[in-house]
């Protein structure tokens, strides 16, 4: 299944994630529609240059200073987040000291369990490497800790119908701020209006997830964890700003525009 | 599998079209990475507010004009096509009186014979239809003798290599002007580089066959289809102009540029 893909390729970060999609798709671990909904993703990103903007680094520092400042912060993730991002979401769940909570829009026992064994297996991977600069210490016990939940969802999400709306009480349940990589509109509506903040990480700046959230990070979901990582290390004292997130949509949306007239030459 | 999509859907199309590819996929009758495809093409086709902009209804006469024109036209369709579009080929071909060619990038026999029978499937259900005003006379008899292709492929793409290669002579092997949508960007090239008049439908008009291609069709595949069928039947003299393909592209990203400016609001 796996094409080797030389590095002198210059989408080779993208088609690795492609293909990383592709292989959990084929091991269940995904819905039906995940593999269409990283297409629009790849779309997105192509169209953003395939970098962090400059819009998306100020959301990405607005979303790691909310999330260090919150009394109790939570990382939910589905089957793409863990696939492409899951190694980033236990780093950042290491050093904000918060549990990450699998949370299926079309949740299964099977693919709850199989997100939750590939995130222990991520984790068991991140404890072999050397200890990130800027992070030594109790770094090693901080992410042998990361509570890993969903596995028994005992909490309901108000205002939402079905497998959908279940959740965990110690994590999204008691949450005041949540970070939904790739959430869908009607979930992260729902999250707002009980009062929760809401960050998302959502490559279409247009998206109901990303106009309902309090900060929308409009970037690809591996490099808005490391970028959160990045910040929280050189910056860990950052607090959170007055944050316009129409005008952090309306950047993302200038980028793309940017983007379209340096091709069109 | 299928959910049940309110007629008040604003985006109850491609919501049905989404549906198709999945259960395509489930049907073994797609490669793997047929969804990722669809799905960057759904985010394409949202920036341009999912309609045939004005650019791509100047490119679909061109095409339309340009296959009536050719001696030995021929329609190239993968299996995302033909899931999504193989009726409106089927009428295409019908009234251009050429053949369809299954021709496949990742080509295994199972998924050729399974598309081929899907096209015969979609065939029979167009003749129990009426027949479309403006199609009168021998309607039925044209859609019945499209010959459909690509069950034994007898021939070679000069300058690919190994499965991606094979064609048959009787379709794209003698043809002078190919209709490829959905088409990857080394068959393109190898293609034009025949010295054939290659035209291409592909919501992103930025991919490498939008810009290989001799008349790039930036629009959803059915849709460009439709156009193509109703542009023959309201105007079957058509001539090929002098063709500006690198303007018609242009076209197209100022028609996502004008998307996201309305937007903005």
């Amino acid at each position: 299944m796996m094409v080797e893909i030389p590095d002198s390729h210059p989408r080779k970060k993208s088609l690795l994630s492609r293909q990383k999609i592709v292989e959990g798709s084929l091991e269940g671990l995904l819905a039906d529609s995940a593999m269409i909904a990283h297409g629009r993703g790849e779309a997105f990103d192509y169209l953003l240059g395939e970098r962090t903007t400059e819009s998306a680094r100020l959301a990405v520092r607005e979303a790691a200073s909310r999330l260090s400042s919150a009394i109790s912060p939570v990382i939910s993730v589905n089957g793409n987040t863990v696939l492409l991002a899951g190694e980033g979401a236990l780093r950042l769940a290491a050093l904000l000291g918060c549990p990450i909570e699998v949370n299926l829009y079309y949740r299964t026992p099977e693919r709850v369990s199989g997100l939750l064994s590939l995130l222990e297996e991520q984790r068991a991977k991140i404890l072999e490497e050397p200890v990130p600069s800027g992070l030594e210490g109790d770094w090693r016990e901080s992410v042998t800790n990361v509570p890993l939940l969903g596995g028994s969802a005992d909490f309901r999400i108000e205002g939402l119908e079905g497998p959908r709306s279940h959740c965990t009480e110690e994590g999204i349940g008691r949450a005041d701020s949540i970070l939904v990589p790739l959430e869908d509109g009607d979930r992260c509506e729902a999250l707002v209006n009980l009062g929760k903040e809401v960050i998302v990480i959502d490559l279409n700046p247009l998206s109901r997830s990303s106009r309902m959230a309090t900060v929308t990070i409009v970037d690809e979901v591996s490099r808005a964890f490391d970028g959160m990582l990045a910040e929280l290390i050189s910056n860990p004292d950052c607090v959170p700003s007055e944050w316009d997130n129409a005008n952090a949509i309306s950047g993302s949306l200038d980028d793309i525009t940017e983007f379209l007239r340096e091709k069109k030459g």
